[in-house]
């Protein structure tokens, strides 16, 4: 009972969970205009909007884990009091599948959507790694033209040159899964379709996908007998012999600027595989778009080393990389990597309806962009401007003070009345912290005479620096204006004007 | 083993969770314009974006069970991976006054910020009752000043009037919680501090609150012996003596279009207590104010009868309604009730600093709001006009009909190539699904003279209702022009102004 007692008086403390964060208006405002920015794109691109549900069945998130009734890691699930396990969408691809499969019969055909909102990851918190983040999605379902492909990687393109980055600034590397299926194919290894061969390829995918972080000669150990890192852990290699390895190499490294030539060099490497061919032939294809489009290899290449993670692509797969390096405080090299991505997922409705559906598709990631625009000072930093602060200066006028503010607003400018308790440089203190332009003075004097004060915060800031005789200063009021009443929102436009500028 | 094996072959159903939907492009725009015009105001007042994450700690929203630690009912709660409870928000007051009080001291004083964002609820869904919904709060905290309460009526009216809604739509009531409070000690109950007057008290708050369904009569037995209701449920009453009964009854109906005659009968119903005189006072400031503002009784009133739930408020308390009534399909009236309510909470800051923090707001949902504005017709109920589609008449030639969406993309307009299978008449179909005002034709015939054919899908779509003569309206093409290629998006644009016309 005292334990209780004691609990029950405790304060809480506030905190938000690990790994989330509150936003304010100085970050909530530029991301805005950014989202605004991606939302046009994609809508000029004919995708129309789509609002899934923050919460979904693990089921339908492919999320529970094998063999079992318990939901996988790294989402926030939980079950429901009709004791179904829901959980919070990881990403907005699962959703659009089960939307697609939900309501097939009602959707145009092929579904052009985009989807902004954010998702939730169960994952390991760190620094500019949170748990809830936006993605933009915009997807094609219907459709197995490589049209679509070439699409995907153009709006990215545009989006990204819409926020201000241009030609050198990024690059969309662009692969075919199907490709690395028709080299392995080539080289006489089992088919998909067994465990055995199913296992098998999946270590040789995996090894690829390491390129970044081991290097080519990281790689080759573990296409062959495997490899010992540093910290003396060994990994299994696939086991190939050195002929077969050499091709999976060859294959790795055919990527450079000339998309025709990486494309030939492929189709040598796929030999007779019929699923290669088309793999190749896909690319072939998104590059004669891409070329139509104006899209040259100083925009879009082909990278046979681009895997995009080990999850449910089924051809073309895209990256898009940053490719600029900024110097940090510390005068260190930062550079931002990939984001966005995406690919070709013709699996992902079938789990519903049992047939496939050709979907292609990419997702945006803000934060990396966030952090890359505003290292580059492509996007505002500076805290939003305040609202106009009307001071009380006579609490008796409370309702004269009130009109006043009330006409700001009716011309459109935002504007309130000071609320807090306090003097005079308490209201001030307060406008400076809203980052107001403007503060409003009327005491008895203006009221008697039909006229009002206005305070330049801004130039008064600006002033206040470079004073050197405060007495004279605050005699002359450089920065304050005192105009009749009925000019009070024609003289605060000025100054509005001139901070704009 | 072998149900293991016939679960994995099992395919999944595509639904959505119990009381959660998914949005489409012909609601998520409206409402997004909606919310557009609602975010406006609130800046034009002076208020500041907020967002807090999707999941709070339970212990954070208020939620756990009584004397315990489990999460209490209503909210979506699961463990964290740290074992801590967490829980998706199910308002936006409780994360806000978790922000003040750990920013406290980096925030403006008052601190005055908007949130809208979908909040989470575990409750029994039904029909237009769905378990993630949005809210529109705006709140001042830190001010004590009736001045922000009297704003918070002002900021609802201009809301609604934004939207459409005029003077005799709605109405906001008005209460002060104090006035109650001053009423009850004026008949001699005994002091909320101690746990036997405030359960009293709050019997007769209950009773109060249920002048809506039970009318005045059920009330007045409520405040005296009990009632009976006709499924012969007996409940308990606060078991009043008639005469303070009777007083607490004519509080009730003190309510009326005069705000300063009921600011009268309120002074003479609450005596000498302090507590009720404060709160007098404070609603005949609130009428000042709103007067001097323009907000008469037309618009604002004041009504005794408003509880406002039983939850955290301590003053004044709102209510906004809508007043109108519309028939239905079927004939039947239907009202729609309240659309936003708010107060002033002067303890939730409390739980974590241990001082007491003013704070007053409002919230408006907007799914009662979007109902009532499209049973008025104020608010587009027209699909979305879809892009322009560029169909596909000879597959060779899709980097031609790229180049062509990307003159329409250039000049602004919403456009895209057809991407999925067939003929001329399924790309009609789709770009009818998609409600296209345009679609681009292009064939070899076209091609030769340099030229393009445009159809007017609206004109098309209304002559062919006309039409008696098929074979005639399929030679002359009424809605179709065939123009120079280089005249493609001007013509078009002249078919697009007709539409937005």
């Amino acid at each position: 009972m005292s334990k209780k007692k004691k609990k029950k008086n405790t304060k809480i403390k506030p905190r938000v969970p690990r790994g989330f964060r509150d936003l304010f208006a100085g970050e909530i405002i530029p991301r805005d205009k950014m989202l605004q920015r991606i939302r046009r794109v994609y809508e000029l691109h004919g995708f129309e909007p789509l609002e899934t549900s923050a919460l979904e069945y693990v089921d339908v998130l492919g999320k529970f884990l094998p063999e079992s009734d318990e939901p996988d890691g790294g989402i926030f699930a939980l079950q429901d009091d009709d004791e179904q396990w829901i959980s919070m969408r990881y990403d907005l691809t699962a959703p659009l599948s089960r939307v697609v499969s939900q309501y097939r019969l009602d959707l145009p055909n092929p579904f052009r959507r985009y989807q902004i909102g954010p998702v939730w990851r169960q994952e390991k918190p760190g620094p500019g790694r949170f748990r809830q983040f936006y993605q933009c999605d915009f997807d094609t379902v219907g459709s197995k033209s490589p049209a679509a492909d070439a699409e995907v990687c153009s709006v990215m393109c545009k989006t990204l040159e819409t926020l201000g980055l241009e030609k050198g600034d990024y690059i969309i590397r662009v692969n075919n899964r199907k490709i690395l299926t028709g080299v392995l194919d080539a080289i006489g290894l089992e088919e998909d379709s067994t465990a055995e061969g199913a296992k098998h390829r999946l270590t040789i995918l995996r090894a690829v996908d390491k390129l970044d972080r081991l290097g080519e000669d990281g790689v080759e150990e573990l296409l062959g007998k495997g490899r010992l890192d540093k910290s003396g852990d060994y990994t299994d290699g696939a086991g190939l012999p050195a002929e077969a390895a050499d091709i999976v190499m060859q294959f790795i490294r055919a990527g450079n600027h000339d998309r025709k030539q990486v494309c030939k060099r492929l189709r040598a490497l796929v030999g007779e595989s019929q699923t290669g061919l088309e793999g190749v032939e896909e690319l072939e294809v998104i590059d004669e778009l891409l070329t139509s489009m104006g899209y040259e290899s100083d925009r879009v290449i082909f990278d046979p080393s681009v895997v995009r993670g080990l999850a449910y692509y089924t051809g073309p797969v895209f990256e898009a990389e940053l490719t600029f390096e900024v110097l940090d405080k510390k005068g260190n090299k930062r550079s931002f990597g990939s984001v966005a991505g995406g690919g070709r997922y013709d699996g992902l409705v079938k789990r519903f309806t049992g047939q496939e559906v050709p979907a292609t598709g990419a997702s945006i990631g803000i934060d990396r962009l966030i952090a890359a625009l505003q290292a580059k000072e492509m996007m505002d930093t500076k805290p939003p401007l305040g609202p106009i602060v009307v001071t009380v200066m006579d609490k008796k006028r409370l309702g004269d003070y009130q009109k006043m503010v009330a006409k700001f607003r009716d011309a459109g400018m935002p504007a309130e009345l000071f609320l807090g308790n306090g003097g005079f440089p308490k209201q001030m203190k307060y406008a400076d912290a809203r980052h107001s332009p403007v503060a409003i003075i009327a005491g008895s004097d203006e009221f008697d005479n039909d006229q009002v004060s206005i305070k330049d915060l801004r130039l008064g800031a600006e002033l206040s620096e470079e004073i050197t005789d405060r007495e004279e200063w605050i005699k002359n009021q450089p920065a304050q204006v005192t105009v009749p009443m009925d000019e009070m929102v024609s003289e605060t436009q000025k100054i509005l004007d001139r901070y704009t500028k």
